[in-house]
């Protein structure tokens, strides 16, 4: 008997923040697959740390690069795709063994998650199971105490990829915003806020709810870089009631 | 000493996607605040049941309408704004008591929840911590198995009460969405799908992650009415690696 893909949101990176289900798969994983930077011990297996079961076998993917080369590069997408079809087939591997294969996703899985990735290549062959979780976004305007979209608002979620035209036109047609992806493409960014007139109402959030991470005011924040985890919420109409 | 507020989300339904911190809060609560429409127990406070201290005071607050009176009646905004005002003085009569207060709220607090129409009136004068929950939107997908966005897809999160041709613009303008408070609005946002040639790819999804919900692919949902828990998913660009 085929073993179950069990995708599993962790969160955005408070391990109180994982949602029961989640902890209890965990907890009783026999084996348990995750993502990680090279070098690093992959960010939703440090949320895990705290709940997983110590006695199941872990199948580490390490991403073949990160930023070292540019997702427009030639070498990226053929370099990921082997990736992701390498990692689909170790996990098939244990599940055509019969175990279940708990497959680790920081935030919300189906949420811009890297885990889709194989979901997408198991599911028509193999049972899967998908547990969400709270997104960045909600664990940062939670932290924030920033209210974010009321009755009628309209949200939109933008890739900080997208050209400064693009995010400065969506973001003028949007009540509520959140822009992902901050990273290296925060100039472009910091151009789209000021010329939608939102550079004001934004906040940068750095490693929301995770122990190192701060919150300011967008219109303080002076750098040019941010990390990968970082995001920019523009709340939408304040309370009307 | 005044008591601190705890506005905590309790997710989509599904008890067991309560997060860890919710759980905790829920179990050690003196005070417990909710709302919930007339003669019906409350949706937050049916989540949190499992995991709730029994011996916690719990302060109900009904809403004095929900879909007997319209929106755009006269009526309904003085109606419910005298019906937070009230609700936010029990909640700070309790606080300043020495208490702290869970206020309950389903799905996430600050993602179109009651909640924030006592947290905005106590936020300045009381202690507040927030706890995010999973979206409806999250628990529907997750468990739809449906992925939502990947790479640079924008995701707009529309209410339903928008007009058709607004509905149809902003559809058009996205890779994926969800439509909020599908309920009273299908007709509209029926027509709204078909005019952005969006209909063959939505799913709905009513009462998602709950023991009663259920799900169809948009096209064969022939009804003209659906609960106000139930919402329409469109998936972004599927897998592209």
């Amino acid at each position: 008997m085929t073993g179950v893909l069990q995708v599993v949101g962790m969160g955005p990176g408070d391990p109180d923040l994982l949602t029961l289900r989640a902890a209890r798969i965990l907890a009783t994983a026999a084996v348990v697959a995750f993502f990680a930077k090279r070098g690093r011990p992959g960010h939703a297996r440090t949320i895990a740390a705290a709940h997983l079961n110590p006695a199941a076998e872990e199948l580490r993917f390490e991403y073949p690069y990160t930023t070292e080369i540019d997702v427009d590069d030639p070498r990226y997408e053929p370099g990921i795709r082997s990736f992701y079809e390498a990692a689909a087939a170790i996990v098939a591997a244990r599940l055509d063994a019969g175990h279940d294969v708990a497959l680790l996703c920081e935030g919300d899985p189906f949420f811009y998650g890297s885990a889709m990735y194989v979901f997408d290549r198991l599911r028509a062959t193999h049972p899967t199971v998908v547990t969400p979780g709270i997104t960045s976004m909600s664990g940062c305007w939670a932290q924030a105490r920033l209210p974010m979209t009321h009755g009628d608002d309209v949200l939109t979620v933008l890739p900080g990829t997208l050209d400064a035209d693009a995010l400065a036109a969506r973001l003028a047609g949007s009540d509520a915003s959140v822009i992902m992806k901050v990273g290296r493409n925060l100039p472009k960014i910091r151009t789209a806020l000021q010329s939608a007139g939102l550079a004001e109402r934004a906040l940068y959030v750095e490693r929301g709810t995770m122990p190192d991470g701060r919150m300011l005011p967008f219109a303080e924040f002076a750098e040019d870089r941010a990390p990968y985890f970082s995001l920019v919420l523009v709340p939408g109409r304040q309370r009307v009631r």
